[in-house]
This record gives C-alpha cells, structure tokens and sequence, in this order.
C-alpha cells in the first residue's frame, strides 16, 4: 500500500475532536485526556505487527525490526499545551505512523525502524519541558528539583507521574532505548513566519539555537516627577530603554535574535521617576562562539547606558543552553528531499526547543523537517497549515527515512 | 517679644516626637494622631487671644482681626502621609504660629491676619488630596465622587469624615472663609533638588506647573522570541522605549519636566515579543501654551515611532490641570525678603501641588516660599532640612508678612 499523506491530515482532525474543545487542543501532559490520545494513537498502530512498550520515562516506542540492529528513529509528542494547536507535536507522531505503515507493509527494513512519542515536550502542567526526551537522551540533571515541583493545585510531579506509571526515581532508565539508535528524525510545524515570507512549503533545520537569558537590573534613583529637574535624574528607565533598543542592531549584525519580552519599573507610579527598572532579555545563536558575543555586546550597552545615566547595572542569569547543531549529512538528505517533493527548500535554525535537540546533543546524527506555519503561529488554537502543506512535509518524511535507512544500512 | 525661629524648630522637633514613630511622620488626616496634632497645634496659639473655629470642611482658623477686615492667609497643613517627613505642611503651619505669636503681642494690625491649617491635604487615606483647600476655593466639583471613596480597609468616606465632624454635602460651605482675603502666603520644603544644587537656602515659588497625564498604549503582536526574526516583529516595547526617550529632549527644549514613571508589558515574558506595552506619561510645565506644545510633540513623536515599528499607538488622558501662576507683586515681595535674610534668592516654579494652588486659581494673590530640601527628599522619613535654613524660613516668611500686611492695607 502506498503512502496516503490525505490520512494523515485526517487523523490529526480526528485527534483534535476527540481531544480538543473550542478553546484548542487539550492534551496536557499527565492527564486524562492525554491518556485518552496515547491509547487512540496505540489504536492506530494497531495490527502492524510491530513491538510495543513504555519506557521508565513514560516514551511510547513502536518497532519495526529490520536486517540490522542499528535503528532509525522517528519521534514527536501528542501532548500539547491547554488551549493548544491542532499541529504542535502531533504532527510529528502521525506523520510516523504512515511511514510506518508504509515500511510494515513493505517486508523487513534493511534497518530497525522506530517511532516515538515523547513524553510531555511541552511541560504545560509543571513547568518542565522535554521530559521523556531528556530522560532518554540522560541529560535529565535536575531529578532533585522536579521532585519539588508541584501543579497549580498542588500536586507534587512524583505523584503525578506514579499515578501514570512512571517513577521518577527510575526514569533515566528510559536511556537504554537510544543504545541502538543510529539516526533521529523529526517533522515539526515551524511556529515561526519565516516559510511563509519565502512562499515555500517546508524547509530543513540547521539546529536549534543557544539560548543566553539573563535579568538585566537598573538602579537609578526614585524621585519626584515634578520638583526633579530632567538635568538631576538618575532614570533608571532611561538605561533600560536604550538597551531594548541597543539588542536589536546586534541581533541584526549577527544574524541572531534579541528580545526584551519583560520589563517591570519601581515605584512604577506616574509621579515618580522610576529608580529601579528590571527587564528580561533573551538572545539566541546557532552559534555558541557568536551568541557569547552577542552577550558581551550587551552587557558592555547595558555599563555604557548605565554610566550615560548615572545608574548601576546588574546582570542575573536565569538559563542557558548551548546550541545544537543537526548532522551535516542528514541535512543534506532533508533538503534532497524537501526538494523532490516541494521543488525548493531552504535551510533554517530553530528557535525553539525540540525533543530532536534531546537527541542530538549526545551525539545521535539528528535532523527536522519544518513544514510552513499559518501567520507564525502557535501555541494558541489559531495555529494552522494548509492540508496540501500538511501532505508534502508527509511525502518528505517518508523519503528522507527511505534515504536515512539506505545511509544506515551501508554504514552497517 | 520678637520672632524666635529656633522655636519653631523645637515644636516641629515636639511634633515628630508626639506625632511620628521610628518610620516617620503618622499624621494621616482623619485618624487619631491627626487628631491629636491639630489639639496639640490649638495648644500652641493658646493664650495669644486669637479667634478660633473649624469650619465645615474641617480646615482649622486662627484669626487676628486688623483695622480693615481685608484678611491676610497664611496656611500650611498638619496632615502628612504615613511614614512621611518631619517637615512637608507641619513646617508651614508653625513658622505661621511664630509670625502670628509676633503680630498679637504687637498689637492691632492694619489688616485682619488669619492662619489656617487646612485638612487633608495629601490625600493618603482616601486618595483626594487638597480636600480642605478645595473646598475652600469651591473648586471640589467631585462631591458624587468623594461619596464612593473607601479606604484600603473599606470605610467609606463620608462615616470617617462624619465621625470627624465634617458633612461631605456641607463642605463647600467652607467657601466663605476666603470671602474677605486679600492675599495669601505658604511657606513649603521644596521638596525637590534645585536650591541645594544652587546653594540656597531659600526661593520664591512662581506658581504651580500645568500637568498632562496620558496612558499611552502601543499595541504590535506577541511573537516567539525564537522563531520570530528582527525584521518580522512588531514589537510594543520598541515604540514604547522610543518614547521614553524622546519625553526627555522635548522637556529639556521647553524647560519644563516629562516622566514616564510605569511601563506594563504583555504578556510580559521573556520568550516572546512584547505585544502590548502601556507607558504612564506625565507631563508639567508652567505655561499652559508650552504645555500644550510638549503634549502635542509628544503625540507626534508616539505615531512616528508607532509607523517605525508597525504598531499601532491609543492615547488615554488620566488628568490634567492648568498652570496655576502667582502674583507678580507678591512674587516681588518675596523675592526682597529672601534677600534680606539669605542675602540671594531664586525664582522656580513648583512641580508639586499645593494648597496654595487652591487658593490661587480662584484669583486671590498668592505667594510661596520655598526652603532647601536635602538630597531633594520628601514623603519619606529621610526628608530633611538644615535647622538654620529652617530658622532663616521662618524670618522669610515674617518679612513678607509684614509687606504684604502694609500692600492690603494701602489697597484699602
């Protein structure tokens, strides 16, 4: 049977139906309905006659045996955030489920095939994200600080997931399963406008970016809006200004981002000259050298602004990471690919995380697919694309994997 | 017996201690140590045969009757916010018990001499500050207002000004206090920087500075900080930020004060683009056409940025005031007073409201004096004045008395 990328678009309307409301998908990690969407995804794979299991980390895994151990993997995540998308992550997971039934039905693989469903990509209900992937991948350092976390109501994460199966204390466990893998594969939407300013269909990622994010503090003085001079001010306001201003030409000149997404102002009353100004800043590279740059580039703005207006500045880190680049050859046949089915691609980083980058930082030859997202958007249930796009990211899928397993199997 | 400054000194020295506790100044109007200032202010005059009444606003009248009825004020207020300043309003009232101590032991002037001690004028229990001067001037035009304010606890403001002895619907009544005055006199902290700046221990006010207060709401589109590039955001903080700098060259050319004291963003997170960003803009200048100029420069530079970035920019006043101006012959006065004390003055104006302001916009001659605040500080236990630039206040404000005693007199 040939490969029907029409069913695939049908299903993910099947999916939001049966667990999406009029405010957006539902399937929040660690829920009901989320459960409900593993077993009809499980439905679906059904009399395939491949292996099934869940790991310690919760990861669904389908099997299909092939001449070699090696495996190529196939993952994405059918949780979403509340009020979601009807694309985000499960697009991914039932793109796979056609190729994989299109492998199954064409005899043994000259490798093992192998699709995933992460679990909880998103970390909507307690705040952490790439769960099953980083228990996977063994990255997951920071065991002590989730058996902390609890939800809005209270629940503690461990209880949670025990209630779903899962202990944490055993979920590092799950790294077993990627001791055979040999190449990752990911479709995902892009969330972002920049396949839609080209006009093309789908493109292939570079990585996905480093991320520097700091807290940027500015202590002037808080005085009296109208006995203080403009000549006597220490506006706190007026260095933060300038720096929100300053990230965007060196994000430009290296071709980066910078966004300042937050900014809170003290006393923050009309009648005072604000004396202590905080903002967040985000700054992202696909290069670690230069995004280090970027943030020098900041940070020297920020002490000159200071000095200019007389206030202090200080500088928190909240989070890093470093980039994450995809595999040279693997992009290569992604963009082939993309080209065979759409007649253009064009290669582009990654602003956010994916479960790929779990994957690809320990050193599994990894690559994504992006299929054109609607107007950039997502997250919300206005999230879109066009079915015929829907379809093309399918048909790359499937023959990027017919490639990987052919670049696989001569390996050996 | 002649002027003694240093007394005034003491009493606000007794005051702080009777009335203030180790976070400042109590005295909130309508409450009880409010209450026991203004007995322990009566205390004061005690014995110097003044005539005394609270009239139905709850402003506090000593008055000392001249040959013509014509009446000069002097006035201050006895009120102060909590953990306020030993001297802002007390320092008023005071240095006008020690001119009226003199003026009654010299016997019958040859005009009538009132002092008042106005109520409530910051506002700080129910957030309507000049509540007795306004009333005075008949200028309260918020009575339906003032009857729904509560304080944080919830009492509404009529009980608490009823179990004060105050009608709300009977305030206005206090109008026919100022039927006779002739001229009126305030001495004040400055409460700003620029007569320490000079060196000076004294100016004289030129009037109160006109105030513009906007909202100003810039609305572009949330975006992912990740995959949203520079050149596709429109980004509310980058208009917003423009603005905020731009308020300071417009001030500095008009010589006036502009601040924005409050920038809210939304959503307000660091991994996206700022979609909406409101800014609190307050704008002063002391000659209402200027004012006018500052405003509508303002405006254009909001809707040229607003098209720089893609966004769109709403307007929303939250309340404005004329410049109120003083009289050019009192002015002269005091400035000659100034000099005979100090040796050199200095005209400004006042960022602040007064009551004095009240007083003078329904057209009464009107002067203030201005003594050096250290630091600028004010509204605030920190809030501080040299003792002997105190004293020299107290003689300033003597002197001009007895000019502007002699002005009425001669204008019969």
């Amino acid at each position: 049977m040939p490969l029907q990328p029409t069913r695939t678009v049908e299903e993910l309307r099947e999916l939001q139906r049966l667990t999406g409301d009029d405010d957006g998908a539902q399937r929040v990690a660690w829920t009901e309905t989320w459960v409900a969407a593993r077993e009809w995804l499980r439905g679906r794979l059904d009399g395939l006659g491949l292996e099934y299991e869940v790991d310690p980390a919760g990861n669904q895994w389908w099997t299909l045996p092939g001449r070699l151990p090696t495996a190529l993997l196939i993952g994405g995540h059918i949780d979403s955030v509340p009020n979601g998308g009807w694309l985000d992550g499960c697009l991914n997971v039932l793109a796979g489920v056609e190729v994989m039934r299109r492998l199954a039905e064409a005899g043994e693989p000259a490798v093992t095939v192998r699709l995933v469903s992460w679990a909880d990509e998103e970390g909507a209900r307690f705040g952490r994200s790439l769960f099953g992937s980083s228990a996977a991948s063994g990255t997951m350092a920071d065991q002590d600080e989730l058996r902390e976390l609890t939800d809005k109501d209270g629940n503690p994460l461990p209880d949670t997931l025990r209630a779903h199966g899962v202990e944490l204390d055993r979920a590092l466990e799950a790294h077993a399963q990627l001791a055979t893998a040999g190449a990752y594969l990911e479709l995902h939407i892009e969330q972002g406008p920049v396949l839609e300013d080209l006009g093309l269909p789908l493109g292939v990622v570079l990585g996905t970016y480093g991320v520097q994010r700091h807290a940027v503090r500015f202590t002037g003085q808080s005085a009296h809006a109208g006995s203080t001079p403009m000549d006597r001010r220490r506006d706190a306001l007026a260095a933060a200004a300038k720096l929100a201003l300053e990230i965007r030409p060196i994000a430009v000149r290296h071709g980066g981002v910078c966004t300042v997404g937050r900014v809170v102002t003290k006393p923050g009353i009309v009648t005072a000259v604000v004396g202590e100004c905080e903002i967040l800043l985000d700054q992202r590279h696909l290069d670690a050298g230069t995004l280090a740059e970027m943030l020098a580039e900041a940070k020297g703005a920020s002490e000159r602004f200071a000095a200019e207006e007389n206030v202090e500045v200080e500088w928190e880190r909240i989070w890093q990471i470093e980039p994450i680049l995809f595999d040279p050859e693997l992009i290569d046949f992604a963009d082939a690919a993309i080209e065979d089915v759409a007649g253009a691609s064009h290669r582009l980083p990654s602003g956010p995380l994916h479960d790929a980058a779990e994957v690809a930082r320990i050193g599994i030859p990894t690559v994504m697919i992006f299929v054109q997202s609607l107007r950039g958007l997502s997250h919300t249930k206005l999230e879109d694309t066009k079915p015929e796009h829907l379809e093309l990211s399918v048909e790359a899928l499937d023959r990027l994997t017919s490639e990987t397993i052919d670049w696989l199997a001569a390996r050996g």
